[in-house]
């Protein structure tokens, strides 16, 4: 795949994600991960006065829901392949390291190296060589494709790649199925959004399944270019010098794969600062029972602070991941629940 | 019931438990409750070298499994009941709480005073009156069994109730069902035991599915009574004046109800400290991303410091709650995760 896909190419792959691709990944991936459960608490429904369905995907083997794209993009590779290359914050990381070991294959992973460092640790805990840059000054995007050229590794990309939006859509397949167990009517989806992998394979699978449901991204503050593209029909930058303890999800720009389906399949966002992330991290330590990082907690700090399609009564926050360090986790109790 | 049963009728409702009323329980309290999932880490597994799965019921509404029991018990009554009463350290409080709301019956709840702050809080805002007493000083079977003959509310016990421990046991029927599903063989399952009736209820359904499997109790240093029972064939007692963090299973001894059950299907158990437990709580926080309190914690704990039946290379921990306070949830993180 090339560096940069012309467009022609981008509506090809784009159009190439459909339910029938996510349930092939499914079933690919089955093996390797587990299906997440779709929680709630009493409580905190009636103090929101709505019903708040959380997709818990922290508890994914790896600590986030990353290593379903990584699985199956590795799980998708040619029997030739012996090395994989990746560029991560820290989650597709982990992801594209266990997935590459659970096949055999040897990982290079290039981090930014103000990561959390339980990510750097779990990184190299899962078998992969990991490469640190300088994310204000160096790209990832050139490091990464360097190693890739150098060492023939195979590059799997975190969002841009149609085998890992794929992946991410089996989310979207558990959560409309999940709802349909539970006899719950699911009016809106909120989910975080990075690069918008999740959100977008997510988007496919359940608008699929969930008729008239309306899905909504969750971006941090000073990176809601998705929200902004959103708006203006084309892509738009954020500034990524602005400080953010979401480094999950500030990515520069939306994706070139990516960006297409979520203009066709959102209908809004939210945006939260970084105390609205704390406060949904403290908020499910205590109702929900969940480790959740700032990233992974925005989708939730979105409807905690009213922020969700106005007459939904039936709302469910994508959890994306729980891989938060001690010391961040601490602030979080100390700022304290929401409610 | 009578408030001490004679050891015939012991005997009689110990053996009216079965594998099928507590199919009859899962079916009757579907709707009420979540099926928790049953997780694991594959950093933690290689780490134990065993595969870890944990069955992570502090995911349940009210934050335990104690609203199963409490849910099965609520919906057995007859129609003409409009209140119910309880004494319980907190987990049980808020199971019946929310039991009795969903049935529209007014439930007082008998707590200790040293509870932890959030359990009395959630008992209350799960719409009951609280009534604290001293556990040092003063009998909550006695304080609780004056309210039943005052209000002629029906007394739900944390234990020693048939419905109680049946509804508990649906745990065992979906530990079952998940391992099965992921094609895992388990060897032995470890849970914590406070007055012994989620083991009970456990382990009667477990050992009917799971051929072979060996059971241990998990329980805290100086309240060892059910492994002392165990080994001596007699109920012993704990001297509920030592301290102990794990505050969800300090009973001073085994249950009439649930002894009699537990000497027939375990084969051992563990005991930890304090020290264990908070290390256990950490754990889990790093590489489960679920919060578990310390009573909760205490089958985790025994397996991480190798307590478990030899030789077996899949085990099952029953993670029972996590209603934690912030404040010990710090302190765990303090103490740090043993892997």
């Amino acid at each position: 795949m090339p560096a940069t896909p012309t467009p022609h190419d981008t509506v090809n792959a784009a159009q190439s994600i459909t339910r029938a691709t996510i349930e092939a990944a499914a079933s690919r991936i089955a093996l390797h991960i587990i299906e997440t459960p779709l929680i709630e608490s009493p409580r905190l429904n009636d103090k929101l006065g709505i019903r708040l369905l959380v997709k818990a995907e922290c508890l994914q083997h790896t600590g986030s829901f990353k290593l379903r794209g990584a699985s199956n993009a590795v799980w998708s590779l040619d029997d030739k392949v012996t090395d994989v290359v990746a560029f991560s914050s820290g989650n597709h990381a982990q992801g594209v390291a266990r997935a590459a070991a659970s096949r055999g294959l040897q990982a290079t992973i290039v981090m930014p190296k103000d990561s959390p460092a339980g990510k750097i640790e779990g990184t190299k805990a899962y078998g992969a060589s990991v490469v640190l840059y300088d994310r204000y000054t160096e790209s990832r995007e050139e490091i990464g494709a360097d190693i890739a050229a150098k060492t023939k590794a195979h590059l799997i990309k975190p969002y841009d790649d149609a085998r890992v939006i794929a992946g991410q859509g089996t989310v979207g397949l558990e959560i409309a199925a999940q709802a349909a167990a539970k006899q719950a009517k699911i009016d809106a989806i909120l989910c975080c959004c990075g690069g918008g992998g999740l959100i977008a394979g997510m988007s496919i699978a359940a608008s699929d399944q969930i008729p008239g449901v309306k899905i909504w991204s969750a971006e941090p503050e000073f990176y809601d270019d998705t929200l902004r593209s959103l708006t203006s029909g084309e892509i738009q930058t954020a500034d990524i010098n602005q400080p953010s303890i979401c480094d999950a999800i500030v990515t520069p720009q939306p994706g070139q794969l990516t960006f297409p389906i979520n203009k066709q399949l959102l209908s809004g966002g939210a945006v939260i600062t970084d105390r609205d992330a704390l406060q949904a991290i403290a908020t499910a330590f205590k109702h929900l029972k969940i480790v959740i990082e700032p990233g992974g907690a925005a989708a939730l700090a979105a409807v905690l602070t009213g922020q969700y399609p106005q007459g939904a009564s039936t709302v469910v926050a994508v959890a994306s991941g729980g891989n938060i360090d001690k010391q961040m986790f601490q602030r979080a109790l100390d700022e304290g629940p929401l409610f």
